[in-house]
């Protein structure tokens, strides 16, 4: 499991007085540079190679911005050969789970337009952070 | 079935050098517009009825910014006592379908906390929208 | 002067109620897409040729979501040798300006990394929108 | 002066390959949340007294998403009876300032629809953040 913080933005909330569900969506791209960073420590654009291919999100909880900060819990809930599963949970002070999520994304070769096999180099960092028990899965076949 | 239009802009796309994830979920609220307007005609926020408990999108094509405009469809995919799901896909000059997917959400009294039945005035305008058939349905059981 | 209309989103919103500082700034690059397409009728990632240097948004009326479009108003103010600055302003239904602001923008090559001379053919088609009295100017030497 | 460190995300890119004009401003709102704290520690809705007039931005180098974090500083440049400008700028690993800009607020009564003066215990904390020589100064008369 990764940790990460972020911080409320007003940008973050809407009209109705909580944050709007984007805000989760956010937050959870920016826990993932550390999976990202994985594939490639540079995080350049020329060397990407990872490609989004679904996204779920169940909002559970309103988040109010006097929450300040929401800490996300990212998992890898499915490793496969050329695909992954990114798994986040949105954690307010208290402990509550507020919003829980995740993608599917497939590690992809831009020049040839074709999945790749993920190297085994970079699939023993991946197996780090799996942890096929944690609090969401996606429920796609993807 | 509702058709709205939607034109891209310079924000909706990434480093990767066409629309970013979060493209699809803005272009879908925006179409969302409509059905809003059923719920509540004069849409404003001490009126709003409506909570999104999940959202699921696949992205199936990548979108360039040349595209300008984006075709968005939406329907309604389910029709519960005090819950419906709305389905949105988004296409290309082409008519190819790029990205699809939907909400699910709850008909809600804001003061009470608790969850309403749609009312039958309501539900009548809605069905004439419920295509149980369209392109997309949630893989939730919320 | 161009017009153009945008769709509020509740996206746009935030929790004081209205429409955040950031909504006129999308909905006025929206409206820039006319003048992009000045610079290259294409479009296209390969051809960009302008950069932004500055932006200076006037928040006048808080935008309620109940406006539910904006007009956008749109002028070039400024036509340099290399440089444009493109106003803008956010109108209501009842004609009231809401946001007033623009953008300071050079004429680039990527490549060379420098800026270059607008050419003739683009400055003609610039000119019939200049308006050196429209209702706002930059405050930037830029 | 005070410093705050933001995580880029992919979100704040474009399809230039760099960080788009709103990133800044995205930025520079989070790094106001120590501003606000100070007009109100809880930062609730209901007790919010603030209102945004005006922004500028003056963009200075291109943001590549390799640099993963931004150093924003943040300093008060004008501080009125009622109203204040917090200015703030964008700072590269190198040191390099990317982005520089500002905003007028307004210390504002939203039931009374009208500006209140800063009260005095609020004031000694803002000028503790007072540099009228910092590197950006709004040219607005606002």
């Amino acid at each position: 499991m990764l940790t990460h913080r972020v911080q409320l933005r007003i940008f973050d909330t809407d009209m109705l007085g909580h944050c709007h569900h984007l805000g989760p969506a956010m937050w959870f791209e920016e826990a993932r540079n550390e999976i990202f960073e994985i594939f490639d420590p540079e995080m350049s654009r020329e060397g990407w190679n990872l490609i989004l291919v679904r996204m779920e999100l169940d909002f559970k909880e309103r988040i109010q911005f006097t929450q300040r900060e929401i800490e996300v819990r990212t998992w890898i809930s499915h490793l496969g050969r050329s695909s992954l599963h990114v798994s986040h949970g949105a954690y307010l002070k208290d402990g509550t789970c507020a919003a829980l999520g995740g993608v599917a994304m497939v590690y992809f070769d831009f020049k040839a337009q074709k999945p790749m096999v993920i190297p085994e180099s970079i699939r023993e960092k991946l197996l780090q952070h799996l942890d096929e028990n944690c609090p969401y899965r996606l429920r796609s076949e993807k």
